[in-house]
């Protein structure tokens, strides 16, 4: 912890009261994180290992939090730049400061902006690749404080899937790929929202906890304009029976057993 | 085969050139086949696993080829009659001897006729349940003989997806059940489909053969007029990695390992 200070102090990047830095375990990269307000799951994870971003290409990450996607997908891929696009103050100057403190300023833009408003900011057919691990919640009823960073991460208070998917789309060059990771219960309105938008879905893989429970994530990935043919690939199962992780999990963090 | 062969002609069940008695290992039930013309496969096996008819119910199997959908749902469930519709006229008779074969001709009719008529042959909503396993094959070309018994089960020639989805929308009562198997790379458009004709997808199966392969198959189930919410359950794998077939199965098929 002392030597971690010790670099961010040359560094020059602040660390804020509550905040933690996190180590990726890829290529030596970290994440400042403040665990009372919101830290990367599994979900992003997976997606980041999903999604793919070629040499030369362009992708953004919708609603980039921490900027844990962009980080990561900057660790695994080839792209010429990894652009994340998030709305909250605290979670957007979090994410520029994690690029900062893994000296990626060249490859990682982060930016400050409503996912509504994306095509505007950026201009349409900008860019080859779009992610996004977005609100999943869509039951808005009952929740207590809807300022409160968790709850607008989680529950589409500020953006609706459809907002979300037609920015993407128009946000994506033609045959340009978009990926997502979601709850299963949502694949319906996923579905016919890709369809309306002219976002091919091409590749679905269903995330199980146990090989003999139902799945609790979905990662999908659409082409725009993309001919109709879906793949619905092999499950992705994250725990053995005895409650470990299985190896595509393992592999997928880049951790050793 | 000489005791079967008493057996069928005390029943004075005719059995044609080429035509075998298989047993479905359920109740004591058998069931007449043609290999020259169409066997049923797992995927009518799966489809009877994972309908439901209940007490009183009434169910229709749309398609039913050789009738081993009614057969196995009347051996598995507690339903009052199981219709079977098909248009072919030499699976129709062989569905019809089949049930004479295991006396059950107060349980399952079969009838002759095209699906694209059901709704006027028997009246709109009048089934609890409907069940199909339909032609898969949305690609047509190449077809060498479209009037061979074999095409016509597994090419949309004499029937679409549309159609039967139509068709089940009509014959279900409010709150009725639809029970399909099909292929995965057609999921968009059996999703779009049945939203299209108001039959909501509550539960999606997704059957891989082997824990690491991409799906081959994919049951669903839908209510007449449902309120939104999907369930993706827990994979069902075909194999273990040595080939063998997994308990689950063994279950479905009610075969001792």
């Amino acid at each position: 912890m002392d030597d971690k200070r010790i670099d961010i102090l040359k560094l020059n990047v602040k660390i804020l009261e509550n905040e933690r830095i996190d180590d990726l375990e890829r290529n030596g990269y970290k994440i400042i994180q403040n665990p009372k307000e919101f830290c990367f799951g599994m979900d992003a994870v997976l997606l980041s290992g999903y999604a793919s971003v070629n040499e030369g290409e362009k992708s953004i990450d919708l609603g980039c939090g921490n900027g844990i996607i962009p980080i990561l997908l900057e660790a695994k891929n080839e792209g010429e730049k990894y652009f994340g696009l998030e709305i909250q103050e605290a979670s957007f100057d979090r994410a520029k400061r994690s690029v900062m403190l893994n000296g990626l300023e060249d490859k990682i833009q982060i930016d400050k902006g409503d996912i509504k408003e994306a095509s505007k900011i950026y201009g349409k057919a900008k860019f080859d690749v779009v992610t996004s691990n977005p609100p999943y919640m869509n039951e808005n009823h009952g929740i207590k404080n809807p300022d409160e960073p968790k709850a607008i991460a989680r529950h589409e208070l500020l953006l609706t899937l459809e907002d979300l998917i037609r920015e993407s789309a128009a946000l994506l060059v033609p045959s340009g790929r978009f990926y997502m990771v979601h709850r299963p219960h949502r694949l319906l309105d996923i579905i016919m929202l890709m369809k309306q938008y002219r976002i091919e879905p091409k590749r679905i893989r269903f995330v199980y906890p146990y090989v003999d429970k139902e799945a609790n994530m979905v990662l999908i990935e659409g082409i725009r304009g993309g001919k109709p043919f879906l793949k619905v690939e092999e499950p992705l199962i994250v725990y053995n029976k005895d409650g470990s992780y299985t190896d595509e999990i393992y592999e997928i963090y880049g951790k050793e057993k």
